[in-house]
């Protein structure tokens, strides 16, 4: 069943190409179009399209389809090419004609973009959620590890002394610039597109500002043409939003999986998170975290997809804009699970005792010792030369003994300012 | 049941995370998984570590499962974290012992990537030859077509004559420059990685030479750390190579919907082949088409997929190659259904006539005129500045009656010098 | 010179190869050097390493350079291998050992860092202030073309009424989503990173904040790993910032060029803005246009470049960092003229009439005539089936006399609303 | 001076906007031009377009031009657009009305296309051979420390024994599937799309299988609007290949720079090959690497870019495709650089002792132990339980003496089968 069947059968092969999956991914939208569904019922009502009692009798069946799809029951059977098919299917066949009222004064166009909005908006709130969850685990790893010392690396050398506090606030730190993204974002979407119709509005009286209320958005896209262009637009700031995220989670993972070799053993994880080789017995394998790290960097790649999808189309809706949804939920879904698994597994992290009077580290501390000589009066470049001399000729010492104190140094991290610009 | 398994109970959570849906990706290449089962096992019987008898029980093993795969009985449950799992439980539960023993002198890793490019080696074949077929039919319409006037743009801007026989054909030969980089991709997965276990071979005394010429690969990849380094490299390659193809799709269906639209209106196709709209009921667009160049479009990003996904990783295993399979197998799928689609809706096409004396199109000419006077012994700056003024003053009458020539050009198509270089 | 030069020669190719072209592209954060340098000294000052006479000297200096890279005679010659050590050189030179003393407590790390993100915030004021430029063009083009008809498309068919009103208007509303990117962009690198020195702080008793003050950033990168992280991140989040600017600016000029193609004949531009062909004389091309979709195409790639060159690399610093300034850097030089040259382009857009009495457009109104037959009662799947018929048997009339009503609808636009949208 | 010309003035701004930095990268593409010319001029007096005595004197003024590039005088001034116009220019300021003549039958379109091609054609043999130069240092290299241990990592996870030999071996096996890719892009490109003119093909009665012989192309592109599509899918595939080759070389950096860590020290250079730090006297950076890694990845980005500027537009040229060769010819120079700096940069790599009864490293040998058991006649299951027990109670016992006879292993490197796959 089509919402634009016009009597003439389309090839199968055909109907099953354009059809696609969208049968399993609407289940995800389902709850959002029955929300969009009754916020258009009521305005309908209100500017005299409907009556009374039309809107009580719709409410009525999408509430039952809402349980539905509450409790699972709800299913896109075969026949359907869509979620709004077959909501709408089912609305006239407990309702009669009325059931065929909802659909006055938007288009399938409308009604996809709205119910995408909704959900965009939900589940970036949703993440802005488990990050800021993982943002205080990793504040209070901080805490709790903050006098173990960790070697600081630059080009993948030994540098200068750093610790776990400042390494687990680091990330915490940077997951901030990942929410003023996601905050961009769900901007972006929170804009009320109901109303543009197939791009170029209708000529119904209808009431925008209603359902813009009705539906909690902070505003309207006004331009309808400007709605309809959303599509593909959204999805691409939505996927450098959670790409952001992701970039920040795989780079953690990947710190994860080098301090986990024998060849740094910095860190290790409970037997339970980690998992073997089916050849050498004593594998204790980092999957979790190279996992997060690859399917973090699989999300990284959706913004190229959701480009590519729709650059350079004039503008006017496309049929290509309904490949965008598929991998764009997929990866909201894998975005959630993420975060869940990575505050669950970071929380199991269990930090070891870093020997700085190991050979390896001994010069991590040629700088403090370099800026001792500096207090006591030498230029830099003088104790720089002094120092490094030491350093070729052996008969370096290291000092071990400096404290750190400005804000965000080892010595003073600064936890609680860090914590203050978490945005609301 | 994992390969791997030590007794310790790894937390559900996480075993959901890292297991992923591979049980459903997985049924694609356990076809591929018996047929290197087979070969392995035939191997260790000739290099000693199997007896005949073994051999021929694991055959037997072997043959039951492959009739399964074929005739679609065969399932991953739940209890398997992937095909290798299930196919060693099974050869384990009807042959005890010897089940286990296939095993020997091979890892998962090697399992898996030998299974992998079994799988790729097929489908790029497919891929070349549905290819092939769509070339064919282009060629087809080529012929039928070659007298079909087509006005020529660059810039968008009506320029010189051009013809729906160079159109379709001029498609069927970038076809071409795409079955190059088919072949240099099956080139690249036609090299037995199979003996290089996890990575760095085996202490065993295999004969990979052996297990080369039972799979029917071309050659081997010798060096066992190159055979794991493969991984992601591969899929690298062939992503650019199906991108490539899919590049071309694409563009060819830009023009497809440019010329459908009303204000081009140079072809249409039955409405069988083309849907509507719930609420203009005037529409017959061009769905199946905006579909390929919107699949074909995010077929185009799945290197950038591939390549973040094993960018920067030092050599040696991750198990963030796990993830490249997914994305790679549906990408397989989706070509060679595209390839299908186009092929049967391009062979219905309508071609309308264009009617080169509407206005619109009368300066499609002017490089004509002018070629008339250089071969009449002006200069061609002169006789552009000659026309070029004819056109600004409104003077100008085209000469609609130049022939082309020369190979490739309008009138001499050279079709079967096309034909012969589409690549064996 | 080099600032960690330690007395032995580096090999003549390789020192090359390190350099590459740093220091033309410097050129463009010399400036910066110079405000970071001055606060960094005026610090230094207040926590007692530079005294009160050095740092009047020191600043003196730094005004010397200034007034140089104001007048364009600052050149940074090939002795130096970035405009960090012409810097430092010429200070020293001019005051002797007080020069040297500048770069206590810091290192090039976060010399660069800072320098980059003053560019960077400078740049991204600039480029929000010409985007709200071309965003005030568009409104004013929107309203004064506002009763120009346009046709409006899906899938490029003729669909339904538009206006230039509503073109015009629908670009400068999404221009207001770029700006939520931007702005992100911008807090992203509003926050000072000096003092993390090479990633992991200084022991000097250095005053972050005062310099964050000095700098007016609107607050510190706190965590000086974070700090150290930013590099990467940071352009990544402007490449998605500018990508998205650009992708609005891209499919606003595919739209130009595809309106100016003859076969659609809804705008053009006057002589001076077109290109000619070096064979065709009756050509006018888009050329301006296309080169802004083409630029803009190409800086979108740029976020995957920024992406490639940091993805996967564990935590510190790493030289491939210096690699990402040289294309960020032309990105926004390239976005500011890009904003320029469209803004001044599109001013003297011509804007034709558009006959919707063609045959070409009459189905524009199908919509329309059924909303008058819903209005009068009838159900919208009944009206939608009536005019189907009359557009299936010829019979259909156009109703080209109903005005849309509704907020950012073709007759009310709401240009004032889309306005008070534009973020402060 | 433009090839177009009028006789309107175009806008300063837009000239400069539009012509970019053409003059600059043509520099490169002059000889090309030359070359191009010649074959072209030669087939005009063929096909009776030119006499005798005009061909001579244009193959005079070619080969003035022709030196004047080779020996670096030869210079594109501000008043021509590119070097197209600039060569025209000079050969009429030489030769008079015959100059102009050799712009007949031919646009800039393929003039511009046949010169790139020559160019990539001949860039991508360099390339090729500069590849072959260092696959073999690397099989000399693997020769050399063919019996030097190095450690192999799984999940970053000591593994299982591994050499020099193979580590340096498997990156020179893996550059041979870059040179597939190499070679398919040469294909794409050996094609003459000379004689296609604006796209279109010409009614000059051209002969381009003798320009095609001329320029030692080994095939033409015969349709002339094939020649056209090329425009940006060659540049597609050719960043394809160079960015598999950058993948290749990158990710070897990487090992680099991971294997040259203290907390690795498998290897080191001469310190005129390392870097220093501006505050840290003892460090000896790894820049080199760090910058092959960079630029390795940053060549890797060029094919999303290459696709951005051409996705989705319809066919016939379009302005954006000049934007196509600025980033191209730049990576091709990076490219022969990059390969030039490893190949003398990795000879110098200085090979250490790597202790494998460090306790770090004595579960490398795990496998071993179990096939030793395997061989004694127990399952592979077994055997695998009992080591994994051994090395759980800590009892575990290394066996370092097993040797790995199979092609492709440890101890059979099988350099001279990868030396004889390497493509001629």
């Amino acid at each position: 069943m089509k919402l634009w069947d016009k009597g003439i059968s389309i090839d199968k092969k055909i109907e099953q190409f354009t059809v696609g999956n969208d049968r399993e991914i609407d289940i995800h939208i389902a709850k959002y179009d029955v929300i969009a569904s009754r916020a258009h019922a009521k305005m309908l009502q209100k500017v005299g399209i409907l009556n009374a009692h039309e809107l009580v009798e719709l409410l009525g069946g999408l509430k039952i389809l809402e349980a539905q799809i509450d409790n699972g029951t709800f299913v896109i059977d075969s026949q359907f090419e869509d979620v709004h098919s077959k909501i709408e299917f089912e609305l006239t066949k407990t309702l009669g004609e009325v059931g065929k009222k909802i659909h006055t004064a938007r288009s399938r166009n409308d009604q996809v973009l709205v119910a995408l909005q909704l959900y965009y908006k939900e589940n970036l709130g949703t993440v802005k959620q488990k990050t800021q969850t993982l943002f205080e685990t990793l504040l209070g790893l901080a805490d709790t590890y903050k006098d173990k010392v960790l070697p600081g690396y630059t080009h993948l050398q030994v540098a200068m002394p750093s610790s776990f506090g400042l390494w687990f606030s680091a990330y915490a730190e940077v997951l901030i610039d990942d929410v003023y993204l996601l905050d961009a974002a769900f901007k972006t979407v929170d804009q009320n597109p109901l109303g543009s119709a197939a791009g170029y509005g209708s000529s119904f009286p209808i009431d925008r500002e209603l359902t813009t209320k009705e539906m909690n958005f902070a505003t309207l896209k006004y331009n309808v043409v400007a709605a309809q262009m959303s599509r593909g637009k959204s999805e691409r700031t939505i996927a450098a939003s959670l790409g952001s995220l992701c970039n920040t989670m795989s780079r953690f993972a990947m710190d994860v999986c080098l301090y986990m070799s024998q060849n740094f053993g910095f860190i290790s994880f409970p037997d339970e998170l980690t998992t073997g080789s089916s050849i050498m017995p004593h594998k204790k394998n980092p999957d979790v975290f190279e996992l997060i790290r690859g399917k973090c960097n699989k999300i990284q790649a959706l913004q190229t997809e959701m480009l590519l999808i729709t650059n350079n189309l004039p503008s006017g809706y496309h049929r290509d804009f309904q490949l965008l949804k598929e991998n764009m939920i997929a990866a909201f879904e894998d975005v959630k699970d993420i975060l869940d698994i990575f505050n669950f597994s970071i929380k199991q992290v269990i930090v070891k005792d870093v020997d700085v009077h190991n050979d390896l580290y001994k010069y991590l501390f040629t700088v403090d010792n370099i800026n001792t000589l500096v207090v006591e009066g030498q230029s830099f470049r003088e104790a720089y030369q002094k120092i490094g001399g030491e350093v070729q000729n052996g008969t370096y010492v290291p000092d071990t003994s400096k404290k750190h104190s400005h804000v965000g140094s080892i010595h003073n991290l600064s936890l609680d300012k860090i914590r203050d610009k978490f945005p609301k």
